[in-house]
C-alpha cells in the first residue's frame, strides 16, 4: 500500500525529530523585556522592584547601561535574613559580577539557553549584545531576559495541538 | 520515487507530533521528591531548610502528613521585609492553603502540570494521591513536588540529538 501524502522523514525518531525541532527555537524568539536597577539601588528598593515587576531576578547595569550584574530573590531572601539594613545597603554588596554572570544573546538556540539555566543553576540570564569601545574593551549591553518560566510557558505551546 | 525505509507520520507536521510525544510525558517520570515542613515552622527555620535543600518552594503538611498548605521563595521574601518576629511566627500565617494551592497527581501529563506552573503563576506544584477517610473526607497525600526546574531540564533533555 502507498503511503498517504504526508511528512516524511527517513530514519529518524520522533525524538530525534524533536531534538531538531527545538534546537531551530532562538531566544530572540522568546525573550522578554529585562528589569534592571542601578547598582547604587538599595536592598530594600530593589525587594520593591522584583514585587512590582513580578520577577525572580534582577538585572544590574552601570550608568552607561551596561551589564555589571545580576541578583535572585534567593540573594536577597538571604540578605533580609541577616542584621543588614536593608534601606542603606546596595545590591551591588551581594549582587553576582562579571565574569561570573551566565549570559546568553538573542541568536542562541533556547536549547543552549536552558542548558545554561540547568548547568548554573540559575532561574534567568540575561540576553546581551557585545559591544567593543574605542580602548578595545567589552561591553554588556543588556537587550532582554530569558527564565525558567519562559522555557515552561514555551514547553506548554510545543504541547498544543495544533 | 519510493521513500527510503523510514518513520512515516502521515499529514501530521512536526509540530503535531511534538505535541503527541509531549503530551506522553507522565508527572511520575519527572517529580522529584517533596521538601516538607510542618505548620508550626517558624519562618526563620523554614528560610533556613529552602538554603539546606535548595529550594524555591516548602511543602506544608500537618501531623498526620497531609497536604496543608505550600510556602514560596517569594511569600518569605514578603515576611522578611516587614516587622514580623521571624523567629516566632509559624510558616502556617502566610502560606497559601487548600483549596488554593494548585496540585498535580503522579498520572497527569507533565504538559498539564508546566500549563498549571504558567496558568496559576506558581513555581512548583505539590504531587498529590487522594486519600478519603472513613467519613468520606478527602485527604491529600504528598508524593512529589515538580517544578520550573524540570520542566526545564526536561527541555534540555529532549533537545539532546540522540
Amino acid at each position: 500500500a502507498r503511503p498517504r501524502v504526508g511528512y516524511f522523514y527517513s530514519g529518524k525518531s520522533p525524538r530525534a525529530l524533536i531534538a531538531e525541532e527545538l534546537r531551530k527555537l532562538r531566544v530572540k524568539d522568546v525573550k522578554a523585556v529585562p528589569v534592571v536597577v542601578r547598582e547604587g539601588t538599595s536592598v530594600y528598593d530593589a525587594v520593591v522592584t522584583m514585587f512590582l515587576e513580578d520577577v525572580g531576578t534582577l538585572i544590574v547595569v552601570n550608568e552607561e547601561g551596561f551589564l555589571e550584574g545580576v541578583i535572585s530573590r534567593k540573594d536577597l531572601l538571604k540578605v533580609t535574613l541577616g542584621q543588614t539594613d536593608i534601606h542603606k545597603v546596595p545590591v551591588s554588596v551581594m549582587m553576582t559580577r562579571m565574569p561570573n554572570i551566565i549570559t546568553t544573546f538573542p541568536e542562541e538556540t533556547v536549547y543552549m539557553a536552558a542548558k545554561k539555566l540547568i548547568e548554573h543553576e540559575v532561574d534567568a540570564l540575561p540576553v546581551v549584545r557585545t559591544l567593543v569601545d574605542s580602548e578595545g574593551k567589552e561591553k554588556l549591553e543588556v537587550v532582554g531576559r530569558i527564565t525558567k518560566t519562559h522555557i515552561t510557558r514555551l514547553f506548554v505551546e510545543l504541547g498544543e495541538a495544533e
